[in-house]
């Protein structure tokens, strides 16, 4: 038995982004970098998540540069993941940036897990307005990933 | 039902991480972050792993400045991180390094799954000797943690 890794395309990539809600993201600052666990919704090239004030928002703002890393098991030993690289977009309560805010909104309260996060309670999006999350988005600029398969 | 936020003690984390061994690396190069996915053993303050050359060899050897972030899934919701800031520190094949390249080995070596990582035969580690593969240390520089339970 051996496992073989293979690079998979770029739509492969997008397919498996658009199935996911769970991942890693990495932001850095002076040269170093922070990873923390976060939950999203992808959509036409654009990962879209919420964060609270904290450190990851600090950094990411000053530094839009981030990755986000998506793994996905498949049946008996296979895997397959996903790195992106992409750029960090706030979308902040003013008309400007109403319609992206209500369409990351409509995408991500069609899951009902994200209390998982934790200091949520289940099933409680962070409120539209007024609350103290900032939605965000990372849009793609490379995706790469790679699958792992037993050939024999 | 609620699920409330702690920060764990230096301690805990010390424990969570010497009883894992899958977790995700982030290096960055020019204000780029990377994340892999990386099987380690944690002993002393260091977390021992090995790597295949390419692009997060290439950019640690670069900037030794990297974040590593394991998560441990309790029963029902409950969830435990921790994020480290740490140095890669390589141990190459030359005798300054023989004996922490022994220590590595040694435990990496007492783990059977490393073929995980995928191009691997299953229970074949890499060879300590005349292998591609390159053996190195994530020292601690600072470490912090968040447990994620339900509390009502």
């Amino acid at each position: 038995m051996t496992m073989t890794l293979t690079e998979i395309t770029p739509a492969e990539c997008y397919r498996l982004l658009e199935g996911a809600r769970f991942g890693h993201l990495s932001c850095c600052n002076a040269g170093q970098p922070y990873i923390a666990a976060i939950y999203f919704a992808f959509s036409n090239g654009v990962a879209y998540s919420f964060t609270m004030p904290g450190k990851k928002l600090d950094w990411m703002r000053a530094n839009d540069k981030v990755c986000l890393h998506v793994e996905h098991r498949l049946s008996g030993d296979a895997w397959t993941s996903v790195v992106v690289e992409g750029r960090f977009q706030e979308f902040p309560d003013s008309d400007v940036w109403r319609s992206e805010r209500l369409h990351a909104w409509s995408l991500l309260q069609a899951h009902s897990d994200w209390w998982e996060i934790g200091a949520m309670k289940p099933h409680e999006l962070p409120m539209l307005e007024g609350s103290p999350h900032v939605f965000h988005g990372i849009a793609v600029t490379a995706v790469s990933g790679r699958s792992a398969m037993r050939t024999n």
